[in-house]
């Protein structure tokens, strides 16, 4: 079936859809013929933020088909928003699969004209990490996981392994998902730090503190400073959303979704969000004790996970660049870069800058998450408010010392460490 | 006439054109119907390195050819390039003249097909500005006017004055111009650093000295973080080869021309390619001193002018910015950059990572102008090629100076300073 204009899907309509679409009809059924797809299960599980998600199941199988819409769907028409942020998310997702396909869902269709994924359904028991970490749910491969993810796509986007041509026209392609960039521009590095109908915040408890955040100007210097680098900067391709909401997760799989923000931008903005909302659900954790579980243990697994995914993504970047330095990657020209030492001193330095652009984005996405629109799940599912709050103003105190001082951290574990001295 | 496929002009082919192409013939002629154009005085004075360019006169004006062929017009076809440099170049000149007419040749007519430039002739005593440095003529209006043209162009196509979406538009167009980004690459940041056929320097006396190059850990990296600029952050439109070659100029006109390169990157590449090409001028002087002239006035000359473009530079840029601040710019939102004291301290931060990235680009451009590819006539014109060396010798331990210690420099005086001392 091809559409010639965008319309929306209900459920009825998406049975049409599938059935006259081979490639997802032979997920679900026999032949791909629509003969044996009378008794799809269909079901709508949205988070209902921005798109529809379809999971459906057939007698052979199972696939999930997500169609953005034209506006935010949580607010309605009144805020459009471009589908075709839905070609930028199944772009990515190709890239992401093709450099890490352990850790990314296979596309198995796109259409642009409808805005429509279609795409392999993560099965149960897979569920969204951030819910996961709330509950007190340990991961033990995570850090490797998510290091690999992050390595690998970061890596291999990158001038260390691509050609300026090829970086350059990746680059071109990506400049127009420029309405999901603007979104964040707005969201992360403008609104919390000035006067915004859309900020919010747990009031009264932090009124002073989002107002002491809008009128830090040392914190309007370094968030300058890190707008710049996420406008103008092109690194690498970026999942550009890289929550604890963008990842489901078992106990031994790992899946990153939903890169409808991705472009090409700073590595640290990235690696950044994964670890900042590893540090927001630790702060929360003190929301979620109760007699049962103090949350002791738990605030001790997220430390450390913190600490290893950060230590094995610098491990396995640092050991893709080795492996590959003689490769077509253009930043380090193995005719210049000819002997270990100045290989090392070079890497050295690359991951020292990275750190810190990845302490510096991450406490930016800490302090939007307390102060700005969007708000995480760790602390809203905190019901009582001045617990909340609590929780909270030491996220926000964290990030800010982290946002001002980020360059006087040399290790993970300094940062760790730090986090949990605030945190008692 | 319109030609369907490219074809290389020659000086009769070339007046057939002109008579078939109306915004041509009316810049030369009465009407524009050919009439009165048959005594069309035409000179080619292409200086022989990439393209072809005419000088026309008719009998009611005149204007300049310019054509660019698919490859090094010096070399020969064995080094291809590609003629779309042509439209980038016509695109970066009407911006340009755009936003600083003054300073910027006017154009007349552009053809892609045929990449086929016509445009404003600058008439005598228009001579390029390398050529009257090496003379040792004073320009007393240059610093003046080329920080007119390098604040202009680049505040005007920076995100202090543009939205996000217009910037990345206009990124993405130019990511084609990858190929002169790519041979910049080559010729700047990688080809003096290595063993490369291309490099030469004045050989014996400098061997030692390109050698050192080479095997410098401290230069390698200082490089490689300048590359990655060059390479990844798309601060504004720059000229992209801004060397006092690229400058016309007469006693009270400053006309910058040849922007093939042109492409969204660090404003600190043109700066810097600015201020080297006078540094490089500076250290020349020894070389073309004579019993008559000691050039030491015209050492003083250079050296305030290099003082002054930066200084002036920097306060009519702040002055754009300050008269813009409540502008379409994004980068700088009036909510959050909302008191005086905050907005002067971002325009401080700013400034200064902009002079420590001029000061850089500088250096760089310094080094392969030294042991690199393509040398510049200031040094080539001495003949003694002992006394070039000694020339070429401190620039070059300056380039490496700055190259290394740029962060320490807090004032252009001081550069200057330093350069006066190391030349003594």
């Amino acid at each position: 079936m091809a559409y010639s204009e965008f319309r929306a899907l209900n459920e009825e309509s998406l049975v049409e859809y599938i059935k006259a679409t081979p490639a997802l009809a032979s997920k679900l059924g026999n032949g791909g013929d629509g003969d044996d797809l009378g008794d799809l299960k269909i079901k709508e599980v949205g988070d209902g933020n921005l798109n529809f998600v379809y999971i459906v199941v057939g007698s052979r199988g199972s696939l999930v088909i997500k169609q953005a819409l034209p506006y935010v769907r949580c607010i309605g028409e009144s805020w459009p928003m471009t589908k075709e942020r839905a070609y930028f998310e199944a772009t990515a997702l190709k890239e992401e699969f093709h450099w890490c396909p352990a850790h990314v869902p296979e596309i198995y269709h796109f259409d642009r004209t409808m805005s429509l994924i279609g795409m392999r359904y993560l099965e149960p028991p897979h569920i969204i990490l951030r819910k996961g970490l709330i509950a007190g749910t340990e991961y033990p491969l995570l850090a490797q996981h998510m290091s690999d993810f992050m390595s690998r796509t970061l890596f291999f986007t990158s001038l260390l392994y691509r050609s300026t041509t090829e970086h350059k026209r990746a680059i071109a392609e990506f400049c127009s998902n420029v309405e999901m960039c603007r979104l964040t521009e707005q969201v992360v590095f403008s609104d919390p730090y000035k006067i915004s109908q859309f900020n919010r915040w747990t009031t009264p408890y932090l009124d002073a503190d989002a107002e002491a955040v809008r009128e830090d100007n040392d914190l309007k210097l370094e968030i300058a400073e890190l707008k710049a680098k996420f406008c103008e900067r092109a690194q690498a391709l970026l999942h550009g959303d890289l929550h604890t909401g963008s990842v489901m997760v078992t106990s031994d799989s790992t899946q990153v979704i939903d890169p409808e923000f991705a472009f090409y931008g700073p590595m640290g903005f990235d690696i950044g969000a994964f670890l900042a909302n590893l540090i927001l659900a630790f702060f929360a954790q003190n929301g979620h004790s109760n007699g049962e579980d103090d949350r002791k243990e738990f605030k001790q697994y997220i430390s450390q996970t913190i600490e290893d995914t950060w230590n094995l993504f610098e491990k396995k970047f640092v050991a893709l660049w080795d492996e590959h330095k003689d490769g077509s990657g253009e930043a380090y020209l193995p005719g210049i870069y000819n002997n270990p030492e100045v290989l090392q001193l070079a890497q050295k330095k690359y991951m020292v800058d990275l750190f810190h652009d990845s302490l510096g984005f991450g406490a930016a996405k800490m302090i939007r998450r307390i102060v700005g629109v969007a708000h995480v799940e760790d602390f809203e599912s905190i019901s009582d408010p001045s617990k909340r709050a609590a929780c909270e103003k030491k996220a926000l105190d964290f990030a800010k010392l982290l946002l001002k001082n980020r360059r006087s951290f040399v290790r993970i574990g300094g940062v760790v460490t730090a986090m949990q001295q605030l945190e008692k």
